[in-house]
C-alpha cells in the first residue's frame, strides 16, 4: 500500500485521469482547468469544473463566511476564465457543523451571490450535510462557443508568456477577495495559444502548460509583476506562492504587438510579457538581473 | 442566532432557496431532485444534481470503499431517475486523509466507474483536497427531451402513488449496493404525473410531493411492500427508513390500467400501487390493516 504522503496532488490527479473512460461527447477530460463537453448539437461548447475550500486548508476557522463565499465561487469562476469561458450555473455542496447558525449560511451565500451576480451565474441548488470542518464544495457549468476552449496543452516554441496582475503575498487578503478574471479570458479566447489560472503558483502552473505542451520556458526576473508589500523574497513569492487567481497565457510571437495594442483598449491593468516559450521539454529558466540564466527547481503548493 | 440544531435539513434547505436568484434559462431550481436548466436552442433539457457521501454519515469507516464509490455515484444518478432523465457526465470532489492510500482511491474509482458504465455515463474530472474525514462529493449533468422532466410540484388530487420496490431496512445492505432506477424513471416519464427518489423515508419524501403539489394522501399499510427480513416493526421501518433508492410516483387514475400492463411488459419487478392523492393539503393518511385510518405524524431522517 502506497501512503498518499508519498504523492504530490498533482500526481494523484494524474493518476486517477487513467482511471476515467472517455466516449465521443468528451473533448477534454480531467487535467485543464475544466473539463469539456459537448451537449447538444449547436454552437457551443459546455465547460464543466469542481473546486472545494475547506476550514483550515483553504481558510481560516474565524474567517468572514462572506469572504469564503467569495472565494468558493471565484476558484470554479477562474477555471472557466481560463478556458476563455462563461459561466452559467453553479451547485453548491455544504458541509457545516451542527453548532453554525443559519446566519452563517446566509453571510456565505451572500458572499458566492455577490461573486457571481456581476457574471451573469447564478446557483439552481446543491447538498448540505452535518460535519466538521466547514467545507464548500462548488460545481459549475460555463461555456463557449465550439472549438474555442483554450487548452494548457497548446503552447508553441516561440510564443510568449504573459500574466494579467500581480503575483505572490495572495495569503495576505487577495484570496479570499480576488475577482475571477472571466472578462480577460473571453478576450483572450481570440489571442491565447495556451492557458492556465495561477491557483498553485506561477512555477507550478507555468509546469503545467510546459509538460502538457511538450516545451520549456524562460521567464524574465525583471519582467515578473510582484505584488506591492512583498519584503522578503519577493520572487520567490512571486513564483511559488499559490492562489493569485491570474491567468497565465501564451500568444504567437506575431500577434503579440497587435495583442498589447487591442489589450491596452480593453482593459485598464496591462498584460504583463514575462517570458518565452523554449524547445527544452519541461525545462524551465530564469533569466536573472544580472543576465544569468538558472533553472527553477521548486514547486508552488502541493496539498498531499 | 439560530443554531443549525434548531432546524431540519430541509428547513435549511428551503431557506437556502429563498437566497437564490432565478433567470430566464432556469425552468426549475432548488427545491426538485434536480435543477432543470435550458443550456441550448435544441430538443432537450439538462439537469443538475450534486451529492454527497461521508464517511461516518453515509458510510462505516472500514466500509469497503468499491461499495462507497458506487453509492456516491447512485445517489445522483437516482436523483436524475426521479426527474426522468438520462445521466451524462459527472465531477468528482474527493476529501481524503494523508493517510489513506492510492489503492484506496482506485478501489471508489472502480465503484464509481462500475455504478456509471452500465448506464453510459463517465466522470470527467474534480478535485482532491487532503482532510478528513473521508468523503466524495458528486455532481451530475443529465439530460431529458424538453417539457418532459417529471416535478414534485404537479400531483393531482385522485392521482394513485405507486413505489418501485420494497421498502425499508436499507441500512442492512441496500443503501451501498443499489442500482439507481434510471431506465424505469425514462420509462415513467411518460406516465407518471409527480415523481420523487426515496432516499429519506417513504413518509418524509411522500410529504415533499404533497407540500410542493398543496394535497394529501392516503397509502394502504397492506400495501406498502416491506422488505424481507424485517422482524421487528416493519411498517415503521418501511415508513421511515431512509436510503430505499426507490422511486415514488403518482399516475393519472384512468391510466392506472394501461399503465400496469405496460409497465409488466418493460419490468420484471412490479411496480407496486400504495395509495391515492387526495384533497386535504399536506395531511398524510395511513388506511390500517383493520380498516381504521391514522395520521402518520413523524418523519424519515433528518440531517441536523
Amino acid at each position: 500500500m502506497s501512503s498518499l504522503k508519498e504523492y504530490t496532488e498533482s500526481e494523484i490527479l494524474d493518476r486517477i485521469a487513467q482511471w476515467l473512460p472517455s466516449n465521443a461527447q468528451l473533448i477534454c477530460g480531467a487535467g485543464d482547468d475544466t473539463a469539456v463537453v459537448q451537449l447538444c448539437e449547436g454552437a457551443d461548447d459546455y465547460l464543466l469544473t469542481s473546486d472545494a475550500v475547506i476550514e483550515g486548508v483553504h481558510f481560516e476557522p474565524m474567517e468572514d463566511l462572506k469572504r469564503v463565499g467569495n472565494k468558493a465561487a471565484g476558484r470554479v469562476l477562474s477555471d472557466i476564465a481560463a478556458m476563455g469561458g462563461a459561466a452559467l450555473f453553479l451547485m453548491v455542496d455544504l458541509v457545516i457543523p451542527a453548532e453554525r447558525s443559519l446566519e452563517d449560511i446566509e453571510q456565505l451565500y451572500e458572499g458566492l451571490n455577490a461573486q457571481l451576480n456581476p457574471f451573469g451565474a447564478i446557483i439552481v441548488g446543491g447538498d448540505i450535510s452535518n460535519s466538521a470542518p466547514f467545507q464548500v464544495h462548488v460545481f459549475a457549468v460555463g461555456k463557449l462557443p465550439k472549438g474555442t476552449a483554450v487548452l494548457r496543452s497548446t503552447a508553441k516554441v516561440k510564443d510568449q508568456l504573459f500574466v494579467t496582475g500581480s503575483l505572490g503575498g495572495s495569503i495576505a487578503a487577495k484570496h479570499l477577495d480576488f475577482s475571477p478574471r472571466i472578462k480577460e479570458g473571453r478576450f483572450l479566447r481570440d489571442w491565447a495559444t495556451s492557458m492556465i489560472d495561477l491557483s498553485d503558483g506561477l512555477a507550478k502552473d507555468l509546469r503545467h502548460i510546459l509538460s502538457q505542451s511538450d516545451v520549456g520556458a524562460v521567464i524574465q526576473e525583471q519582467a515578473i509583476p510582484v505584488s506591492a508589500g512583498l519584503e522578503e523574497e519577493p520572487l520567490a513569492h512571486a513564483l511559488f506562492d499559490g492562489e493569485d487567481y491570474e491567468l497565465l497565457f501564451t500568444v504567437k510571437p506575431a500577434d503579440v504587438d497587435a495583442f498589447i495594442k487591442a489589450w491596452s483598449e480593453a482593459f485598464v491593468d496591462p498584460a504583463v510579457h514575462i517570458g518565452e516559450i523554449r524547445e527544452v521539454s519541461e525545462e524551465l529558466l530564469l533569466q536573472k538581473k544580472d543576465g544569468q540564466t538558472c533553472k527553477i527547481e521548486g514547486e508552488g503548493y502541493s496539498h498531499f
